[in-house]
């Protein structure tokens, strides 16, 4: 919020605010600005205070007036050398079902993801977010992480592996103990088969990488996540958003790609699917599976979530053996997001080739984290925080979806998992702008589809939306739309 | 070298190394074996023992049997979706100079260049090998790498840096040291235009991909390092390469390549360029600057062994002063290889967009390690390790550049840096192929070509090849070919 200080005028705060939202693309070319009127309601300041900080924009060239229609944002000063950078390539085919159409159909101003994602991440003095995609910092604090840092820096150790560049597949007692880890869940992959990487981001990256080339068709699961569509997009892949249910994946649909365009990959967050917490059934991944041998196409499937679902959760991977899907995870949700550890398992033929993909992409991950990762598994450690988290999830989980029902929300999917997928009834991507001005950072659901549809959905992190101080001023700024 | 034993038949043994190198691609498909008498002599076992040997890979389905010619390696067995995967892009234009034809032109079973550099990454047990790209760990050992872990890990720190994703661009008091470190090379970055990245690699990577998009035209400093011709070409692009000399690229070739393909990326390690050792001259560098700003491309510098190098030598970055420049190094070269902490420092306009890619490719980067290094910096403790490398590598230096020499070899370039340019005389693909049966593993010339063109060149590591021994094995080698 504005506040008067003798440092700084209200004026050079308002567009200091805008300049910074207009620069890392929140606010994308071609927004219109609130008008001076409204504005100054929003801020709680004058008018003039309003014209002063618009004609700063204008002079740093951030915004343009259009003779009675407003202030605009430009389009920023260095044209991409890519015009094709923030355009998603969808794919429409004519007879698609209702609703996917509509879908394909929509055209708006994209939003730059990325903007957001760097948002969310931005830690430090903040409080946690409700549209946060992490547990809050203060849910993973534990005294074994230290330990485990201590252990392996201790003595020679910490000289024997940052002197070397390393195993190219990763620690191999990391891998040993993910196999073992992986073996409770039911998919069988030798530490052969399991390659450490930057997070689970940077395993998703490599596969795309190994897998395709640009021009390649991809499916994906959509609603879905922004980075998956921004990454595969800036990779030049033609992405097929393909409607995800309650019980998996829409089967008609992707039968319906696997005709027209043969994609080579189908990327699945199976397990407390983002952002809707959905869990694929048995019987949807059988089915995907057979489609998969059929038309010949790989699956990534991403277990982000593993830690918070039950072991006897579906997953693709253990049905099929790890033949055409490659299982990929990371322990960003459970332990520590700034240790950006992930792996993937992957079927033999292609370990070669993802390992290749690696070295050209990082050389080695660094085997410091991954020693102390392994620690914290084979101790058990792990484990028994995981069981904690989920018991506290729980009793979030169930806060958060009552607060959001007392405020008029609607639940799209049943609350499940670290997110709720929340109906406001309002335009999510407006709501998001004006709740950044209370200081709140939501997930509004055109994130969450590829064609950046407008939508009224969405995304809620459990729990950093207990807090009913948050869904008052929700309720208030969604009364002033 | 094989050794009797109880638990292993020699056949088993030999058989096994072989498989073992076929699988990892040191020995690429279509590649003979050796005639079993050759075999038989190289390995100092019967012929029955070798027959033994082949029939087990026979068996294996890695090597076929071709009437009256010998055994050969089999394809893969799972072929690459892509079939290009290993074929280097190469553009050839008619009135090239003829030097620069003749590379062009060459045709040849491409190596699997990341096999080699897993060769070399692998550590533990072997002695330090004459390929190595690195410095010995021995040489890297330091007690205040130690003491700067301890520091960052200690306390509250830990859990803070730990249990968020941390600042997109990389930890804020890391990027203020590289600025500082910068300005003392006359490169003038803020820490805003700072990111950093998984090691040197990752940059060049996020480099390419925000840059660049498949089918583009990139030109490449030939010969060169086999990591970047492997990327360039994993990822679409077409390669130009450049050949570079004493003074700095071939600026006629350069000038002829940019009006037939109009390159977006010319990618040059001005000091101590790897392979040669060749230092950017002044003079030079104004040309390319000039070059690149009539074509417009963009430069990408990569200052890997900027280490050991004088703070005067010229930089393209200085004296372009980050316009069309992005400047890229690490610290694998200098203090722990297995931290995989490296950075670039790029044009303003430049840094939204390489923030992107690396949030797609990674999210983040790990704080801890990040953290430890900027220590290192900021108490002055690299910088005098550096001094002391540098001093240590100048006497390794004489001492390999005088045994070379005395072992029949000619420098093609004046040894500095790290690593001398050596002519052999012989086939130093073959020669590799002899010289790992003794335990040595070298970085065959063919490596270091973007057409993997025969060579009797191979670069030599000047501080792992101090030993007399091993120039003694080599000319025995040598000898028998």
């Amino acid at each position: 919020m504005l506040v008067k200080a003798a440092s700084q005028s209200l004026a050079d705060q308002l567009a200091e605010r805008f300049a910074e939202r207009i620069r890392t693309g929140l606010l994308a070319p071609g927004t219109r600005l609130p008008s001076v009127r409204q504005c100054a309601q929003q801020q709680g300041v004058s008018p003039s205070t309003v014209v002063a900080a618009y004609d700063q924009l204008l002079a740093q060239g951030l915004v343009e007036a259009l003779k009675n229609r407003g202030f605009y944002i430009r389009n920023r000063a260095v044209a991409p050398v890519n015009s094709s950078h923030n355009a998603i390539n969808l794919m429409v085919f004519d007879d698609a079902p209702a609703r996917v159409k509509t879908t394909l159909e929509a055209q708006h101003v994209p939003v730059n993801a990325t903007a957001l994602i760097r948002g969310m991440f931005h830690g430090g003095s903040e409080q946690p977010q409700p549209g946060m995609g992490a547990f809050p910092p203060d849910w993973l604090q534990t005294t074994f992480m230290a330990a485990a840092v201590r252990r392996v820096t201790s003595g020679k150790q910490l000289q024997a592996f940052s002197l070397q560049y390393g195993e190219p597949a990763g620690d191999g007692g990391l891998r040993q103990s993910l196999s073992t880890k992986l073996n409770a869940l039911a998919i069988h992959a030798a530490p052969q088969q399991i390659i450490t990487t930057v997070g689970a981001t940077h395993a998703l990256d490599l596969v795309s990488r190994t897998l395709l080339r640009a021009g390649d068709y991809v499916m994906v699961e959509e609603p879905g996540w922004a980075i998956e569509f921004a990454r595969l997009d800036a990779l030049g892949m033609h992405i097929l958003p393909v409607p995800r249910g309650p019980d998996g994946p829409d089967l008609a649909v992707m039968a319906r790609y696997c005709e027209l365009h043969s994609p080579k990959l189908f990327v699945s967050v199976s397990v407390f699917h983002n952002p809707t917490g959905y869990c694929l059934t048995p019987g949807s991944a059988h089915r995907v599976l057979q489609l998969a041998n059929q038309h010949n196409f790989y699956i990534a499937e991403d277990d982000t979530y593993s830690h918070i679902a039950p072991e006897h959760a579906t997953r693709l991977c253990a049905l099929d053996g790890l033949q055409r899907t490659i299982y990929v995870s990371g322990f960003a949700k459970i332990l520590a997001p700034g240790w950006r550890v992930g792996f993937m398992a992957a079927p033999t033929a292609l370990v070669e080739r993802l390992l290749d993909t690696k070295l050209l992409a990082t050389l080695t991950t660094p085997a410091l984290l991954e020693k102390a990762l392994a620690w914290c598994i084979d101790q058990g450690q792990l484990r028994r925080h995981a069981e904690r988290i989920r018991t506290r999830l729980n009793q979030a989980r169930g806060r958060s979806a009552r607060l959001a029902l007392a405020a008029g929300c609607t639940f799209a999917a049943p609350p499940a998992g670290l997110f709720g997928w929340v109906d406001t009834g309002v335009d999510t991507e407006l709501l998001s702008q004006r709740m950044l001005d209370a200081g709140y950072l939501l997930a509004p659901g055109a994130l969450f589809h590829a064609s950046r549809a407008p939508s009224t959905l969405m995304r809620i992190n459990f729990c950093t939306t207990q807090d009913a101080q948050f869904w008052q001023v929700f309720q208030t700024v969604r009364a002033g739309m």
